[in-house]
């Protein structure tokens, strides 16, 4: 870590007053050397992640600066925060590698949104220990490095689904990819029309914008041993399934009818196909797809902090197909999600 | 980690046999899940950090994509190493997230740039666990991320300077700033004229782009608890030792004439007050500054697989003054390294 950053760092973390955290946490030098010091314990594992966000990529600066380093700070955090949670990890530590043009760091931007971002992960129980600055040419760019911890082998890998276990979502599906969709002016029908935005639009627009990770979900289902197989939904239901189908070496069955749509698509005019389309192809979500076996589904509480968890469909023999269930036929589904370089539609 | 980045990294590991590797390094379960999961032990601490390189500020692609790939990938992977270094740990584990236009991408740049930056790690014993490759617009950026290990409590930080302690460097100085001026056509006075580089200009100009970080050193520092403090030379000696000073709450005196200037610079022409410019306020040679307790001084190794440890001074009891003894005049040392924003002179 370089000094700039080192400083910045360190007067946030200070006005955060996260000292006292650090001790509890097993911080033992943080911010203000060359690289933060971690306590390792023979008891748990480590889990750490890394996600690069893009400008004119995975997000679009509005000119309202405030807002922005705002957004993409906590948004940054968030999308890392859920890989942590898909290993069924408890996250502990943040670090965040930001790079701004000159213009706008001369307006305080990348003090802004780590703070912002600092403030968020503190709310959730993670540190910032550490990061790095840079000018860039033209763009904003920030890297989420977060690192988690879970008890000695209890990670939840990709890999873990058997035939029969039940496949579960926390949550509501293709609030995000809708979002998105009105935040380009797409042509998701819809029942207003103008450019007022409803307080359902807005509702999904903030689904895109502001992911809310599944961190206590996550948590539960690796420290209780819950789920067999976990992913989080970045991609899309369609094409993350076939990930834990892959890894699994197993099939799945999806019941159209108890995908869990997000209700902000009725309330927006988003309803049969559109909906159910969204749901299945749309990304970003930041929901978690676990699957879990038939016997412990029985211990599964079917709500957390207010998040509901849906079973959705069971893992099948069928080695890398997912069948989707509608109206009492089975038809294959295949992956629809984003293309992942480029973050584009296929 | 999304998919485009968790099939090439592990086609890229498969490629390299690194499986065998990873269950000696402590490595559970890598590459392919949201997260790396690393197992930890009750004896060892974790040191992490994580450095943001960016195109324009940090380097300038040649227009040779395979040369500027394998360059950039390992320069940045070398600047973390040397961060962990500076803390006395073993560095074992790399994360890359790398984000290229969509021009570089299609002919393999992020990919090249991977498997550079991954080789060159795992020659180090540093295993490559995760990351993020996304598209930009226009500039190439890549985040490298490094994790090590240490001894529990034995993180050496820029803290632990005690009046009387000798001051070391391993290496020579001035190299890599050297080879940086020449690079933009900058004003250092040189033996030779005209566009054809010397073996001289030559070798300046790998140090800069090629730094070796000093890994063993690092640990072996750390493991012997030898280094009282240290830091490496990122920012350049006159502002890096003010760091461990500060830090230290000490102050420092360094002698001109034991400085260990880079032999290429008389080589390329570069000599006097020029050289020692360079030596004194040049930065990114990535060479480690620490301190020794006098009992232990005698216990350090004067060279390490080649490279040597000079001493070049001694703390003192003057808080946050460093003074540079030269013809048996000491005069006050002002910090004139890298404005770390935007990594441009002061």
């Amino acid at each position: 870590m370089g000094d700039g950053e080192f400083d910045l760092i360190k007067s946030l973390r200070e006005s955060l007053s996260l000292r006292r955290l650090d001790a509890a946490h097993g911080l033992v030098e943080g911010v203000g050397d060359d690289a933060a010091v971690l306590r390792q314990t023979s008891e748990l594992d480590t889990v750490i992640t890394t996600d690069l966000l893009v400008e004119g990529i995975d997000f679009t600066l509005t000119g309202d600066e405030k807002t922005d380093a705002s957004v993409i700070g906590r948004r940054a955090v968030a999308v890392s925060l859920s890989d942590i949670a898909a290993m069924g990890a408890r996250p502990r530590w943040l670090l965040l590698s930001v790079g701004v043009p000159r213009k706008l760091w001369e307006r305080g931007f990348a003090r802004a949104l780590l703070s912002n971002a600092m403030t968020y992960a503190s709310d959730i129980g993670v540190t910032l220990v550490g990061g790095d600055i840079s000018r860039t040419l033209e763009h904003v760019v920030v890297d989420s490095i977060v690192l988690g911890e879970v008890e000695r082998g209890r990670a939840v890998l990709r890999s873990g689904a058997r035939v029969g276990d039940q496949i579960f979502v926390t949550g509501s599906l293709g609030g995000a990819s809708a979002g998105l969709k009105i935040l380009e002016g797409g042509r998701v029908r819809q029942s207003h029309s103008g450019a007022r935005m409803t307080s359902a639009t807005r509702g999904l627009v903030a689904r895109q914008l502001q992911p809310t990770p599944r961190v206590e979900w996550g948590a539960l289902l690796g420290e209780r041993r819950l789920a067999s197989a976990m992913i989080d939904l970045s991609d899309g239901l369609s094409s993350d399934i076939m990930h834990i189908c892959r890894e699994s070496r197993a099939g799945a069955r999806i019941e159209a009818a108890s995908l869990p749509l997000d209700p902000l698509l009725e309330s927006a005019g988003i309803t049969g196909d559109d909906a159910l389309s969204l749901a299945l192809h749309g990304g970003e979500d930041f929901e978690l797809l676990f699957t879990v076996s038939e016997r412990d589904a029985r211990g599964l509480p079917s709500q957390l902090d207010g998040v509901q968890a849906t079973r959705i469909g069971e893992v099948t023999r069928e080695r890398g197909k997912v069948r989707l269930v509608r109206d009492g036929r089975a038809r294959l589904l295949r992956p629809g999600g984003f293309d992942h370089f480029g973050r584009t539609r296929r």
